[in-house]
């Protein structure tokens, strides 16, 4: 059987292994990591790196536990309980612009209502990963669709679209009718509905979180060496500010963090180095900023898009 | 009797005073306008400057009215009806970082219910006034506090303790367990309870904005040249990361504007021009930057604050 210990192992080794595959990316920063406690129960290790390639980035593992905070519980809809929440999330800000933002998480929850059967627990999976480039390439966009279908269909076919379009409609700054970048997939609430055993799902986890180091490299390595210049950092920084709106106005889970005491340090980790807002920033016609924020809305079928 | 046309005006006419000192003030900056339109009624003039001592500062009015949309009647606890929402807002960031970072709003909303009596509309006038030093000056403190009390005290002398411990509540980030500056006075849903008139109301609101300029300028004067280097320009990026953060993540009116429809970049238009944050940033014991952490909290009573 599937045990939360399992799951949780599986989580803190992942970290390793990003956090390796980055670090040699990357080719000169380390991460830095602290290991933190909760009061209630549980802890977790945070790593930020501030590299020669990657600007700033964290790659956060934790698991909490115990009885289960009435907030929460009043959120999520569920009864008091023991709960575990772990999971491993990632954001990296990288220095050149024309490297894309990376995001990703996954995470497992779990709560045992009080008084109930040992076989009660309530269990699910979440998680997602979304790219957001301030120049945005068609052929990465097109090729980070395709590997995340790719892992979507080794479990179901009916996944891809499905989490693509929730990753849509979750990175999505409503006040500025802009989606956050070209999406990814974005799911929550796994559980055993649909004849989906527990171990299938979290199959399909592992299957993200494994994807994540080789997409990113990918794009990481094929712009090292594209050139930039003063224009290009400027719009990044404008784009960065984007960034840190979604974070803070609309990302549910930054939000639910800070308000229920979560550590502030490392769920604001996701924050960019830099960040610049610029009133009423208008793109010259036909510049590629402008097509940038062209292309920043739902429902483009990139695996398909014909531009280039 | 004093009708929300008389309240409009003035706030128009306040907006054009407070411009014309702060260019003054600025001696090179000037006004952008952008002057906008609310499909279902109203709108707004929104004036931004970019100068030589104020690095962005964003002095809005808008004037917005119609069917009072369901999102706000129920935001609100009101019935619906027809509404007017009127108010000049404010925000300066300043290029030294010795100058403190300032915001004031004042506002007034009333709302007639469908079917009710002509006379039967439903008002209340709500502001604040609040000072951000990158650096606290003590002096400084002790003068903005005595100089808001002193507008209060025209009025009532319930007003000032009151209103100075609502904007410590207010202006506060509670993920940083700090205040967001020195405070001020925040108040709102000011009608006729407590035995006050309209006229009354209004007139200690006028005090307020009124107040805002010869209050800002004489920070803006008294530190235009005081000597700073590498070192406080990175605080003072850090200081407006935490500025955004305030305002993204606790602030009511920016939430509620991106929430149901406000102009986008009127509302952000508080954002500083550049922010920074660095993971875990810890200031060197003793340092200003150390002691200014240890002064963010709420309930000083800085009129009679002993420290220096």
């Amino acid at each position: 059987m599937l045990t939360k210990e399992t799951i949780t192992a599986y989580f803190q080794q992942l970290q390793d292994d990003i956090c390796g595959c980055l670090e040699a990316a990357d080719g000169k920063g380390r991460f830095r990591e602290d290991l933190w406690e909760r009061e209630e129960g549980g802890g977790g290790r945070t790593r930020v790196i501030q590299g020669q390639r990657i600007a700033k980035g964290g790659v956060n593992f934790s698991a909490v536990h115990g009885s289960m905070p009435e907030k929460i519980s009043r959120a999520l809809g569920l009864e008091p309980g023991h709960f575990l929440a772990t999971g491993v999330s990632i954001v990296l800000h990288p220095v050149n612009p024309l490297v894309p933002i990376i995001h990703m998480n996954i995470r497992y929850f779990e709560v045992q209502p009080e008084g109930g059967p040992p076989d009660g627990a309530v269990w699910w999976f979440g998680g997602g990963i979304d790219l957001t480039p301030h120049y945005v390439d068609v052929a990465d966009a097109r090729h980070f669709h395709r590997e995340l279908k790719k892992a979507c269909d080794a479990h179901h076919t009916g996944y891809y679209p499905r989490f693509k379009q929730w990753a849509d409609d979750y990175f999505y700054l409503k006040h500025r009718e802009e989606t956050r970048g070209i999406g990814g997939i974005f799911f929550d609430r796994l559980s055993e509905e649909e004849g989906f055993s527990k171990e299938e799902r979290f199959a399909f986890v592992k299957e993200v979180g494994e994807a994540f180091a080789p997409l990113y490299i990918y794009y990481l390595e094929k712009h090292r060496d594209d050139p930039y210049g003063a224009e290009e950092l400027a719009w990044q920084k404008l784009r960065r500010g984007r960034y840190v709106e979604f974070n803070l106005v609309w990302d549910k889970g930054t939000k639910f963090g800070l308000d229920t005491g979560g550590r502030t340090e490392s769920i604001l980790m996701s924050l960019p180095p830099e960040a610049r807002w610029e009133y009423s920033y208008i793109p010259g016609e036909g510049s590629l900023e402008a097509r940038t924020l062209s292309l920043l809305r739902k429902g483009i079928d990139w695996i398909n898009y014909k531009g280039s």
